[in-house]
């Protein structure tokens, strides 16, 4: 007789699937025990300003707490690009294929320009190619304004700081400022052993996405502008999207929480750790895992079959219907799931 | 000697400077223990349906978790109003004064326009007078769609059922659809002793954005649509607007323990009658209270120095430039809290 | 027996209801017997900028050939505030009441604010007004951004110099900047006898939207630009909105032959003469005329009963179902039309 | 000596660079004889509405007269396309790359996703590739909404109308809705002898961009719409974009003109001879012809250097940096001109 599903499932669907680290919580019971303005005049929200100018390094940074990825993108890149200019982008980036219109919605119009590369990753050329096919001042084509890079890509793949200045400094000269959405990002600085300064420094990005949510914070993404110009529309363009919380403190709190003691990169570590160990073992079993992993994220060719039968073992994950499965680790997965998932794998023939 | 406040501080600012009920950290703990699917598949969003069904008594009701009460406001009126349209309001509403534009951004340019009215409510005959004025078809003017009625006004005065039927009745005779702008919608009904479900009724609304973060949530405000073809928008226009949270449960579950057992109605309950016993002593006292204080707001006119003296007593209020002072109680404001309030004011001569 | 509309019809509906002058057609003929580049590099649109450079008195003068006042209006708008600013103006405004939302829409939500005001004319005291009840820097609130006066207003009322300049400085403490919604300028120019030089140097205006519609072309209002910065914007601006005409040169030369000899202020002035005489006539007769007729617009009381009887006798105007009737007269209105339209009149008592 | 262009023009840049057909001219000038009300409320407008009517032989159809290509591709598809949908078209499309975020802008956001295709044509296959790439219903994705076909495409390729029933019928059973780009549709009817009835039978198109400008009209293009919810849109999205011209009955008449006794399509069949001619002379002297020339456009492969020499000789064409010319006829283009162009260009080697 067929049993489905009868083994206690591990879930590895997305790091959108894991909870809040507990840290967050704790933080948020604790900015819970007075009463204090509403609407980031609170003393949260002033400290946390002093942390990311620290972190970063930069005099001018200024964190913009905001509950989406989706929104920390499509609301920066509003200010950074007027309604007749494009962003450039890979092909595959999220924010081209996966926020619904956001940034052209809050742009006023304003399109994203998908370019092609290989594992998902621009090169200076790709940019190149971009330029010479644009008329430049040419009232009749959007104008390219923003370079968007996306750290890692939505397919794990990541840049080394390396690439990132060749390809700021390509998209420099002809006058683009750069953003990172790096809903991920903690993933990249850990697993590269980057740090936020040598990031800031190296891609002389204006604003970064940064995310929290899908490494352990509750609800707390935050833009972070290093360019007073876009802290100022920030200021107007949060509000009248409905991206000001009234209770501001519980969002900042959490993200104080998150950057405090490198909270975010050590738990960003675990889950690139937990990857590596889980990907090896999909090595080992003669997977074909389709990028390098670099954070933690795995790619697996399989076909329907082979990938419902691993689904009826309790494994959990994203399965596309192209024949490819994407298997994801967090914070919060123990060495032990991974150990018990690659036993229960193994049994499979 | 000049001593400044050095009294504790007793904050009648706004219901936005308490923080969260013990109930709202309570069901975060508990939605924190297991892994969920994202984007809002999850166990917490789909009871929150039954919820409101139930709530509201009706098999439309769709609840949208937002962070904000300009989040549900612009986005659910960007889906009722067509882009040549127009909302009308009493030209003190929060949705037209107190949102830098969001619902003409998010609706495409569509205007939102104020109508007079006494004690900040508007009439039928208002509403009539709009009407006259208006070229019905004439693509030269902006054809009014939506009735948005604020419940309370943002100067604490309410409708009763039957004012709200009549301004129902006279706003669909001309096809207008019905908003109602609850940001403090709990506290006009425990004070009038409304249910929800008789207020559907009542008012044909057709949405309805339901205040939770001013009244005891951590960061949970909602939409309640009561028509399939609005919810079908908001399916994308949250998602590209960045209010789709990635662990809506934790938005969800807030909900769920805000509107369980009454928590919602009783809170509101504490709160006006704090404020009932606060500006009964005001008045008691001969102050000048501008409206009559049917939820949880009083406002005193005032001049700058009494203001300044009440404030140096350790009362924290909202102080308006033009002679009126504001007082907010909450869900959190204790009985002794408004008794030590009152015996200060009253040494004040 | 009944017999309606028997005589002849003597036009008083609207501006718009005349033709082109021979001068536009004949400047048509002769922009055709050519190839041109298109999209505004042809030499019509090159002499349009030194006409309006030397007309204006102004070195960054910049015109740009539109289609209609609404395209003018909310485009430059558009260009002038920021989407979380407002556009100051009188409620009666035609950029507020006739124009469907077309600069929210254009602006990215930025709103319009009413304010009122006698005779349709605003003041520095009512500017002052709702200076302060504003909150400056306050991110609820759409921040005022710009000034637009409408020259002469809807109602044929219009500003002296003097008003304009004290208006314009009123404005300009506060970091606003001054448009002018000139759909009839010419006819203010003409009749106050203001040249448009003195008009620019007195109002400290950055943009001007240019009526010639109403007053002779055939298809070509403009806008005139003061400020480089905001002749940027329009290159792009004006061609994603489908304002850059392919073969521009016809509506460059409308422009320049309207411009030319001052034949748009010798139409206006013919325009503003019928007016006078018709007025005066109207007023002999004891009508009730509303407002001073400044221009070549005349607002009379009447009841239905009486504008029904005047339309029977040919009287051809415009009828407002609150008790009034427009008059307005053009460039093409003969003196014999006015004097026939008064003889008929003085018919009924 | 080196003589630069001594020798008289030969214009072949643009169909934008000849004038106006003085059919055109001619019904201007009759219908300035007489006042007419505004805004599309003259006889001239409601003739074009018959006229539409019996040339497409639909009951629905309805005409919007507008001043530009990007106008009427933008509005019209902004009024197709929810804003959190998508238009699907070639990746060389106008709408996407000649318009400046145009659709996006006046869509609130809605995109615009270029397939890929041979010759700049699509075909069933690349749509159902796109479809399988979709998420449908998922709002993280822009949903497919549209299919634009340009006709023909800005490479001067055409489809059958075969290929066209074969793509509109792969989209509709997606439920996406057809647009044609018209802006040279008379080029394709005429030169496929394809009646205007039969285009709207076969593509079951939506609404349609009637291309005047570049085919002899002053500065009339048109909306037509064979869908009365596109149309009621319209009427108000017309209006908000400055394109509702205040003496609509210049733009009416010339439409009138251009479509009675099939002038727009013996005009296109005149450009179209001219260029069969033309583009049969380069290919007689080895031109490297790049695509078969179905309409009136040749695109010629060649360096910087022969384009440069065949410029001097007094020949105008477009130059684009990637190494290849545009030459584009027109109504207005004489054998005698393609004759001397084929002469002296035959006197390069």
């Amino acid at each position: 007789m067929y049993q489905p599903v009868m083994m206690t499932p591990i879930d590895f669907r997305s790091d959108n699937t894991a909870g809040a680290a507990p840290e967050i919580l704790e933080a948020l019971k604790k900015a819970n025990t007075e009463t204090a303005p509403a609407y980031g005049q609170d003393r949260w929200t002033l400290e946390l300003q002093e942390r990311v100018r620290e972190l970063f390094a930069n005099p001018h940074a200024q964190a913009f707490p905001v509950m989406s990825g989706t929104a920390a993108n499509s609301l920066v890149l509003s200010a950074m690009c007027p309604p007749w200019g494009s962003i450039l982008c890979h092909e595959s980036a999220h924010i081209l294929q996966s926020e619904c219109n956001a940034t052209s919605m809050f742009g006023g119009g304003a399109s994203i320009r998908g370019l092609a590369g290989n594992g998902h990753l621009l090169t200076p050329e790709s940019l190149q190619d971009a330029f010479k096919n644009t008329g430049w001042g040419d009232n009749h084509q959007s104008q390219p304004s923003v370079l968007s890079l996306t750290l890692p890509s939505d397919f794990g793949t990541s840049y080394t700081l390396d690439q990132i200045s060749a390809l700021s400094e390509t998209a420099k000269q002809r006058g683009l400022s750069i953003h990172v959405d790096g809903a991920r990002i903690a993933n990249v600085l850990a697993g590269q052993k980057i740090s936020p300064a040598q990031l800031v420094r190296s891609s002389g990005v204006s604003a970064l996405s940064l995310g929290g949510v899908k490494n352990g914070t509750l609800s707390a993404d935050a833009i972070v502008s290093f360019d007073p110009r876009i802290s100022e529309q920030l200021h107007y363009r949060l509000k009248r999207a409905g991206h000001i919380a009234s209770k501001m403190r519980f969002q900042s709190a959490q993200l104080i929480a998150y950057l405090q003691d490198d909270l975010w990169l050590r738990q960003a570590a675990r889950a690139n750790a937990a990857m590596a160990r889980l990907s090896a073992g999909f090595m080992d079993m003669g997977w074909n895992v389709l990028h390098p992993c670099s954070v933690n994220m795995a790619f697996v060719q399989m076909d329907e079959s082979f990938a419902q039968r691993l689904w009826d073992l309790g494994l959990l994950f994203h399965r596309h219907p192209t024949g490819w499965a994407r298997f994801v680790t967090s914070f919060a997965t123990r060495s032990e799931d991974v150990d018990e998932a690659l036993r229960r794998a193994s049994s499979l023939r």
